[in-house]
Parts: structure tokens; C-alpha cells; sequence
């Protein structure tokens, strides 16, 4: 079984390759706070825009298109262990989905500026999805990441 | 640019198909808390559930394999108004890609037990993600969800 997906818009970020992206940033749980982008909606799909005012959060799901599909086991940024790849957030995956959540600045017409980019420029935008309180988890536990 | 995935496991939930599901859990953000399920990750990417222990709660990326493609605008439950689709969570996108947070209650070999299941009987798996301090925005706002 497979299955095809067309991206809906492409990110616009101050990174403009992965090795632009200090590692302390990605360690850090809000170390991408103040980085600013764009996430451009094709025109086909502006109108899926509407009603997106007054969510504060987004979830974006995008393709990490730079990625090696296939690992299992990967090394986070600082740590000296090989990890369950479902048990990181590396984009080397079976499936190289990625999922960042990003707060709205501001919506221009298809455009949607944002702060709390993680992806590089270029990324294919696959879909976005509102911040909900289901998924706001208050009592949450973080595994390897707390050691 | 078409991308193509494959399937890392599938979701075995009580809820044999969409009619099974009550529209009242959709509508309370812990309308779900209580519904257990599995989710069976194939022999083949079992490897990549190192780790994975300790943490309280999940991503879930999958494949809404009941939906309708292409929808721009969508009407959420117990809604008045049409809603652009990217400030609702229907199945009913242009990639028909599902984002669910559950909490996992137990791994046994290559199946995680888990509670939160909002997807139905089938539902194929793309990706297992860590749930991080990242993605804990305490001080989101919920746009028309709030009306």
C-alpha cells in the first residue's frame, strides 16, 4: 500500500540549509521562538486558509525534503546514544513527515507569517492544522529527553 | 512533486467504523481520554521503538484511508458555518493526513498500547513521534473553536 501526497505550500525561513541551524537551538524547547518565517499557501488552496485567525498555534506537517529515508536508529544532537527513531524527532525516518508547531503572526492573503521555524527554506508544505486544547498536555512525561 | 509513503503499522481502536464515533467526543477535548487501543508497528520498523518508554504521551501521524480528498471548505461538527479546512481537524483535506496525540500506557514487543484513540479500526500509520516540551503552548488561543 502506498500512498501519494502534493504539497499545499512551501516555507520561507532564514535557514537556508540544515547546517545553518545551530544544534543548541534544537535542544532547547523554545529555541526557535524568535525565528520569523513564511509559510505561503499555493493559490489552489488559499481558500482551506479561512477561519485560521485567532488560533495563536499551528501545527504544520511538511515533507523533510532533504532527508535520508530508512533509519531506525538514529544520534540526536547531543546525546551519545543511538535512539529509536520513533522516539526522536530526527528527520532521517521511514516516512520523513516532519511536525513543528509555529505561532501566527499574521495572515496576508495566502501568506501566513509565523514565528517558531524549525524547517529549512524550501520545505513542501503538506498541511496545516489548528492547535487544540486535545492536544495541550499539561501532565506530560519526556523520556530520554529528561535524563 | 508527489511524494509517496508506506505504512509503519496500523490502529486497532473499538471503533469499527466513522458512524461508531460520537460526535460529542469530537467536541470535548478530552472526549477521548478513555478510549483504548493499539497501535501495531510492523516487524520491519520495530527497531525503531527504542526508547520510546518514558514518554507519557505521542504523536500519531496517519492516514485518513475513509476520506474524501480535495475539500477546501468543511463543515466542523455542531457547526453552523463552513470553515476553511485548515483551521478544522476533518479528514476531509487536500492530503488526507491525521494528527493525533495519545497516551502511551504500555509497550509490549512491537504494539503500544495506548488510550486517546480517536481513529478508526484500520487506520494506517505513517510515523510515531515523541510528544516534547515544544509542543506544550500553554498559552494557546482556539480561534472559532472558542465561539
Amino acid at each position: 500500500m502506498e500512498m501519494k501526497f502534493t504539497p499545499v505550500g512551501i516555507v520561507h525561513s532564514p535557514f537556508k540549509k540544515k547546517d545553518d541551524i545551530a544544534i543548541e537551538k534544537c535542544i532547547d524547547p523554545g529555541g526557535f521562538d524568535d525565528v520569523h518565517g513564511e509559510l505561503e499557501i499555493y493559490p489552489a488552496y488559499s481558500k482551506g486558509l479561512e477561519d485560521i485567525d485567532g488560533f495563536s498555534h499551528l501545527f504544520v506537517l511538511f515533507l523533510f525534503h532533504r532527508a535520508e529515508r530508512g533509519h531506525l536508529l538514529v544520534r540526536p544532537p547531543h546525546d551519545r546514544k543511538e535512539r529509536g527513531v520513533f522516539s526522536t524527532r530526527s528527520p532521517h525516518r521511514p516516512n520523513p513527515l516532519g511536525l513543528s508547531v509555529v505561532r501566527l503572526l499574521e495572515r496576508s492573503g495566502s501568506t501566513l507569517k509565523v514565528a517558531g521555524v524549525d524547517m529549512i527554506e524550501g520545505t513542501p508544505i503538506l498541511d496545516i492544522k489548528p492547535y487544540t486544547p486535545s492536544e495541550l498536555k499539561k501532565n506530560a512525561c519526556f523520556g530520554w529527553l529528561e535524563a
